[in-house]
């Protein structure tokens, strides 16, 4: 098996009551590249229909993972565990936010502990955690779903981990969507504001003594879109259409074929 | 009713198939602050036993929520929309991930597009949104359940929410270079696609077999840009500009005074 900084740790759900938030958990973790699902004394048949109704292709991740009768049993072999809670209890601990304490586990054989649907962790079992994480949210209804719980904090790891992981990749993303296709030269550009400009003067929408200013606002919004070569073209194109359209009314009933 | 950075963001989901999975979505909704949930052609019964069982004590958002019978009616009122898929289908657009886009929806009446569980967002539908979200997952397994993904994006929109209202922090989203001046609303932006799309058909630079796919093109730029009210009122000036130019010809070499 590959070993990234996501297979070596184990998400632990500690007597997890509902079947459908075990499947739940089973589609998401493999949806963020996780494999190792551990079950401390499962309260539910964690194989059954309504389990593998939710982990849709991620049943694998029922059928191979591993259950267990109490958490130390869970987190043999882990280096370092992270329990999510709500609540501090009697720890003298801080709670953090998911974004700036879980990838302590990366590239580290660890475990990541969620409590009960009901009540969450025993104290007990909160002491074999080094770190412990609490998901912001409202306080108006701040109890969320087990599912979701583990669906953000994979969500984070798997974020955390393809940042570290890939140092030499390019961003996924970028501010402009046509940030992938050749932009268009400067001179492809110019020469369609020269386009447009000569239009717009013809038909009366410009004046010469209000040219420079109107046009300004003109070009930042073309600018802001990040024009591709293939975009200029087409709008060109449209202007050459309205000139053309412009010149041949009346006959305008009958457009040429292009 | 007290106006947060997240009331102002309506959920909307397409054509939702799934009871338990409207009920997860309304309780992870309250859960992050969020209190707009809207329905699109709802295909399952979103008050029945299934989804308040998922909803907790979130049931008053199913109770309140808005049904409506196609997207244009769900964003009425939005001035921006974001729309999440896991393809890009047409050229010319990037997928941007949650962490570096959503807070762009903050304070701002808008509407963020969740597709159907089977199929996603229809080509038509995604031409309704400005920018477009893709949640970074695994090869191995890419399709998220859609309340893993609400609850992603909503938990994402809170942490930015928090981040953008303490008093000190700078402005987050600099992305937009119109982002000090009042957005244009959905509604403006659609009367002048409307409008672009008349003309270019009268002057047959459109044809009917071509015209969805053209203007799919054209919005594309638009949208990037981000424009403003007054851009909007200045392009449609242009546009009534055009269309006099085209019947007042050959009486051009003297346009009216303005």
């Amino acid at each position: 098996m590959v070993t990234t900084p996501l297979s070596q740790i184990k998400i632990i759900l500690v007597e997890p009551a509902g079947p459908l938030n075990v499947g739940s958990v089973a589609r998401i973790m493999k949806n963020m590249g996780f494999s190792q699902l551990v079950l401390v004394n499962p309260q539910c048949n964690y194989e059954g229909e309504e389990a593998r109704k939710m982990a849709v292709h991620a049943v694998d991740l029922l059928e191979n993972c591993q259950v267990v009768s109490d958490l130390p049993q869970a987190l043999k072999g882990c280096q370092r565990a992270i329990a999510t809670t709500a609540v501090t209890r009697s720890l003298m601990t801080e709670l953090e936010p998911p974004q700036s304490s879980l990838s302590w586990l990366l590239n580290h054989p660890s475990g990541l502990i969620f409590g009960r649907e009901s009540r969450g962790l025993t104290n007990e079992e909160l002491n074999y955690a080094q770190r412990f994480v609490k998901i912001p949210s409202s306080e108006v209804y701040s109890s969320l779903n087990l599912a979701q719980s583990v669906g953000i904090c994979c969500y984070e790891l798997y974020q955390q981990s393809t940042q570290i992981s890939s140092p030499i990749s390019p961003p996924v993303n970028s501010l402009f969507p046509s940030e992938l296709q050749p932009s268009v030269s400067l001179d492809e550009l110019e020469n369609y504001y020269g386009h447009l400009e000569n239009l717009l003067l013809k038909i009366g929408y410009l004046y010469p003594h209000t040219t420079s200013r109107r046009m300004e606002k003109i070009r930042r919004i073309y600018n802001r879109a990040s024009l591709s070569s293939e975009e200029v073209a087409m709008l060109r194109g449209m202007l050459r259409q309205i000139e053309w359209a412009i010149e041949s009314y009346p006959r305008l009933q009958n457009p040429p074929v292009l």
